[in-house]
């Protein structure tokens, strides 16, 4: 009888404006690699157009810290007063389920994972950017915040990249199909049913 | 601060026939309850409508027994050659998420729950019919099944109704809506926040 394995956690991250979002989605496209995208729970306040529990799971304040109180979350961040992140029993469920399960996460999301998960099936994927001064164009075409933010932003990203030595793959995204195909083809390599 | 608690697990239940499916249906309707509702993994064909993720997680049989292997389940049961259970990842992510979760299971499904989650917040709350006689002629109005496979249907629910004993609250099911009423009265005073 065929034996099948839980499915694979895949983390792609990357520093602020590299493009993870793009390529998270590009590849979600795939249907051959069995993927189901985490949905993050978050404390901010609900957008036009977003549907609870599948963008996000929009919680109160309270509801969070509860979770963050019983070790519910697998990572969690705060940013710009709102807090993100990924319950435990949203990636249960997904590999439960067959599902080769994709978190798109920040570095330091990444960091909370991988110490949470050790010697588990967890495919990490670290995306940069082709150098420094293309990632500060990117930043700079897609934002809309004050110089001073910007170079934070920038700071920040700088001081993230040299954390591309805890992952297990650093893919370059010079061209965001070339790249996605990259990541495709590892998570294929890594796929494995006994 | 306000402290909150977790989701209750609600357990509906009864014997085939007594209209559990109907009252289900009733109760989820009343938003003020913040009910979700437990959707099963499932080894059965996806008939037409059905959605994969809203009606039951549709999985092959070899995903099912990994589950159980791994004891995934928080209980399964077969019916005519198909598996049926409930992922523990499922009702735990909708309890961290602080919804009031329902599951409309069978009575041999409540025995297992009840086994696992001794000591937990679990409303159980069994459903039984006006009489067997009325049992009897619901069973039969709604049925396509042979005279054999009725009686065995009967003879089960018979059965089943000596189980009543191990719920908290047993609700008749006179009329839809006033067992409806009654079972969300029973939540509502089961749901503390301390």
């Amino acid at each position: 009888m065929e034996n099948i394995k839980r499915g694979l956690l895949i983390i792609i991250s990357g520093p602020s404006g590299v493009g993870k979002g793009t390529i998270r989605k590009e590849i979600m496209d795939d249907e051959t690699l069995n993927l189901a995208y985490s949905v993050s729970m978050t404390t901010r306040k609900i957008r036009d157009g977003e549907i609870d529990g599948k963008d996000y799971y929009f919680v109160s304040n309270e509801e969070f810290d509860r979770n963050i109180k019983e070790d519910n979350l697998l990572e969690w961040a705060e940013f710009v007063g709102n807090k993100y992140g990924t319950l435990k029993s949203e990636i249960e469920r997904l590999r439960n389920l067959g599902k080769n399960v994709l978190l798109e996460i920040e570095v330091n999301g990444t960091k909370q994972v991988l110490q949470k998960c050790q010697g588990d099936d967890v495919l990490s994927i670290f995306l940069i950017p082709p150098s420094l001064e293309e990632l500060e164009n990117r930043i700079r075409a897609r934002s809309t915040e004050s110089e001073e933010a910007i170079q934070k932003r920038l700071a920040k990203a700088e001081k993230e990249l040299k954390m591309q030595g805890d992952y297990k793959y650093v893919v370059l995204n010079d061209d965001r199909h070339r790249a996605a195909n990259e990541i495709k083809t590892i998570i294929r390599q890594n796929i494995v049913k006994n």
